[in-house]
């Protein structure tokens, strides 16, 4: 299977269809199967006690997961999140991005299931793991 | 167990811990160990096709469940959210506010645990579902 | 929406299909979109340390929940798990049976969800609760 | 930080601590922070239609991800699960092992979280996925 987006093209449907995230969230690299993204933390992210909020780190996983499916089927299906599980395991830095490092586990005809590890840039141990589901709609 | 904060206290303390939701969650119901909360659903909080993002939906029962446990254990302990799973089930209403019912399941020494379900007001049927782990440190 | 099966017809059909758990799961109740049901704990199912294993709650709540959507749809349909989530809250009792009280929060065309709650039976409070999604397969 | 027990002294702890896994479940890598495992598949895990039931997937999860937490703390802790999610993601075959490839995501004072991918041995895809997280009881 080959990608059927290139990294540009993702970026141009991430701004166009996400404009609340738009410039925040970078994609970083993107492989059959892979994407790494990047968050900018902004003073909007941030919680009381100089930490990046839940939701900041649900959204990116969310966002992530969504543009590495899209990747790989087009920019034309419309995937719904259905499920997320997601760990908080260490407190993200509030002056370091946030770094995302996704696989795609199955690309089902009905179900898509991916992971992802979230990293404060430049620290070994990440902040958080997810794994999402999405359901895809038939074509046509 | 009786409450430690009442609704007007649980009010205020969300809108100076919180300050990115202040005026948009309001709590509506607050019992033992049950917490109704209701999101103002307003642009920010809505996705391309008219419906309410992820992430809002997970700040909702992060915060709902959060405040469900600091009306039993009080405002000084710094209760950390350490695990979610959430179920988006159906798309919710663009024109209407969120209501979140919460439960508390188990209120530990060391971790607590609620799962709450969360519906567009006004429809019968819960557009989502979501358990939720925090992590309660020490005293002192 | 009435029940396809009633309570005798959905415990042969258990009987039949999972012989592994026959005379060990009982319905107990059964009303549309809920159930309860009963696990008769056996050697089989403890651990060390005189408790109910995780396996044999996880695999209770399956069974519940898969039997509260099949009492809707019908035996025919090959429904099948594709996630779980679970928080074991406190340490069930070796001597006491397990009771599960499940609900279904959605029934789609493609995806169903139910959630449970599973007593130590006469316990007032909650040792587990699960959250399952099903997968549908299209009818013929 | 170094291996508290090697792989023999882990399979020892395992078949004297699990006598219902033993013989079933044997480690076959272990190094700091990950863990191979395989369960010898046989008549009692499967379900009809000749696959592998979903509580022997999660139960070779909950093992594996439990050995590659004490493999760093050592045998006299006694961590406990506290949640897990899964993903059923593709149909295990019947005729063949389970092999289990864990990482330890996180081993704080309090908490562990560790994620797998379960394959039938000789497939590529993953058949499930799985994180679980441990309470671990203070020392002494």
């Amino acid at each position: 299977m080959t990608l059927a987006m290139d990294i540009d093209a993702l970026g141009r449907f991430l701004d166009e269809t996400f404009p609340q995230v738009a410039g925040e969230i970078v994609i970083e690299d993107l492989r059959e199967g892979s994407l790494r993204s990047r968050l900018s933390v902004t003073d909007r992210h941030l919680r009381p006690g100089g930490t990046v909020s839940g939701p900041a780190m649900f959204g990116l996983a969310d966002v992530s997961v969504y543009l590495a499916i899209l990747a790989m089927i087009g920019p034309k299906s419309l995937a719904v999140t259905t499920n997320c599980s997601i760990d908080f395991m260490r407190k993200p830095q509030a002056a370091a991005d946030l770094i995302c490092e996704c696989r795609l586990l199955k690309l089902g005809r009905v179900l898509a299931v991916g992971d992802c590890l979230i990293y404060s840039h430049g620290v070994a141990s990440p902040v958080a793991r997810a794994a999402l589901t999405y359901s895809i709609p038939p074509a046509g």
